[in-house]
């Protein structure tokens, strides 16, 4: 098979990119590990910012996100007793987020997509302008020009660089994730971020009857040590709401709060695209428009490529970068802004309440974590032209 | 001797009191271990936020400094080759700092003051409600309702507080300054944070022909590992300005960067103000005004307690602690902003670099460096009435 971009992975990274190729003119196939229903149906991030939901409707893929999402205006901080709200809207000129699950923008991208995607191989084995992979129980060779790798942080495309060829930078934090969806209903139209001396808690939502909700542990947390009534009963302690409604928790699990990054994000004909660049902690809720952001920049380029200037492809890397290292400080930022520091260091304790005052006290502090949470413009169009 | 109150240390913070103690028809008296002379040349900060210029305007104590003083509407950061002005102007409705060296601070303070100071006092001993000190060779008593320790971080009036009673919270940062008062022309008509990769440096100035700077150096350094050749060399390499003036070198000192704050400021009818609670490192250049804003909560205070309503004395600590975390974490978020973080952590130096392209690209993130550089508004008058 020959094509002109080869993309391995079909989360919303690949399939972004294979939308915004596709409408440029440019030809790409889709290579996918994994089953359409599995990725139809990864419980994963579920906010998505402002110049991503824009991105979205300009391709014409937010028909049912538009119905369906939930569109939030604002965010609660809830700490000391209080709840105190940040105003998108007052402080961004009218931007928002919209709630809506990972799985759902897959099938939008999915159900809309022109190139072909083939899910379901295996032995997947990159090298320059050459993909080989097996489907449907046959050897499958893609020739291209380039390889986009939007496989993920476990995926084959980084792992087919030679090691030392990239720079990783890696930062962990002690605590993780403890992550529920349930069928309750919201405790509030907008998201809750609380943090309490026990632990922070995230009260988040996928629909009006669904809530997704995140409790701070510790790294290396034990699932079996957390059986559902001591998960309601943090919840309810942390977002300080006696009264919030318990229900059958569908899905759980822990994840870290880690950051990665590798520079640059190419090597050779390869350019990464999203958790295959990159992790952030999911504090910032950003991985996901990160991954889309990257697709954009590496459209913008492929296009300029393809037009005759192959410069662009050169200032790819660095141009995301750019993005993902103001992401990666506000992701640790929201972090430690919110999570319970370790005991031994009641500094920090008392650092933390002065900058929540501050962000709750002061206009610009608000408006610095508003215009973050909505999203940064993307430097560039998706289109070259 | 009888006073109402009696006031250790005539610094700043004491002499400030002093003032507005008098202006409150309040009787004081001020000891002084060290003598006029002394108080009158430490060199020591150099930077006063709008609130401090205000209150001294307010008082009738800045003629000189309105005369002498250099208004600054604006601040520069440095790096990667490039200025980036903060317009506190534009940013804070015209708010602005004034340089004026604490030792003219406290000329003009004692030349216009009304209560009695005792300088060269010794063996100063602090009870409750009485403080004796040696002066002129013999034993003086004063008995007092309120003691107001000012007298820094090595004061008496601290120590003299049983242990256990205060919480103490301190933290320390790897790296010291080490400042140099010269006879030279500023290179800027404004201060300079230079962030580089060998290390922070800033550029200040005292005078048409006197300046006031610094490099960040491992804590511990000796200077005499610093000769004037290798401090100029490094100013010039640091600040990226190979024409960098060198000159004669007045005055030279390693200070640590470092937090301490105790809580509550008070015990008993002992009240601490500035430095003898609390320590903050020099970046924000804060030291000297949170000083004077206890004076004024004191004031305030104490303005109430003599009208009958002695439960404002009991709010001084919280309301002063409000202010002096807030300003601990400004100055620890200054300090991480511009020094060189730890080469064994190259994620904190890429964190670093995208905040501080945030502080320069975003108005709102400039903002809140500006509005905490000119100092937030005092949260009460001096003046009960």
């Amino acid at each position: 098979m020959r094509t002109q971009v080869c993309i391995i992975g079909a989360g919303p990274a690949g399939l972004t990119l294979a939308h915004l190729l596709h409408r440029q003119g440019i030809e790409c196939v889709v290579l996918e590990r994994r089953s359409r229903a599995h990725v139809e149906s990864r419980v994963r991030a579920g906010v998505l910012e402002q110049p991503t939901v824009d991105l979205f409707t300009e391709i014409g893929v937010a028909g049912r996100l538009h119905r369906e999402g939930m569109t939030h205006h604002g965010v609660n901080l809830r700490f000391g007793g209080e709840t105190h709200r940040i105003d998108f809207d007052a402080l961004t000129g009218g931007k928002a987020i919209t709630v809506y699950g990972q799985q759902e923008v897959v099938k939008d991208l999915l159900a809309a997509l022109a190139p072909p995607v083939l899910f379901e191989v295996s032995d997947v084995r990159v090298a320059d302008r050459r993909v080989t992979v097996v489907h449907d129980g046959a050897e499958t060779v893609v020739d291209c020009d380039v390889v986009a790798g939007c496989d993920g942080f476990h995926g084959v495309s980084r792992a087919s660089i030679p090691a030392g060829a990239l720079t990783a930078y890696e930062r962990t934090h002690p605590s993780a994730w403890l992550g529920i969806l349930a069928r309750t209903k919201p405790a509030a139209e907008e998201l809750i971020y609380a943090r309490h001396d026990d632990g922070f808690a995230l009260h988040s939502m996928r629909g009006p009857a669904l809530t997704r909700q995140y409790l701070q542990v510790p790294a290396g947390t034990d699932l079996a040590d957390w059986p559902d009534e001591r998960i309601w009963a943090a919840l309810r302690r942390r977002l300080d709401d006696p009264a919030l409604e318990d229900g059958e928790i569908v899905d759980r699990g822990v994840t870290d709060l880690r950051s990665h990054v590798v520079e640059p994000m190419r090597h050779g004909n390869l350019f990464l695209v999203g958790d295959a660049a990159h992790i952030v902690p999911a504090t910032g809720a950003k991985g996901l428009n990160l991954a889309v952001a990257d697709a954009v920049a590496l459209s913008y380029a492929l296009g300029a490529y393809y037009a005759g200037v192959p410069a662009e492809l050169d200032r790819y890397s660095a141009r995301c970068l750019d993005r993902v290292w103001r992401v990666q400080h506000f992701s640790w930022w929201m972090t430690s802004l919110l999570h319970t520091p370790d005991r031994a260091d009641p500094f920090a304790a008392r650092l933390q309440h002065a900058e929540l005052a501050q962000v709750v006290s002061s206009p610009a502090a608000a408006r610095v974590l508003a215009e973050n949470y909505v999203g940064l413009p993307h430097p560039v169009g998706w289109s070259w032209r």
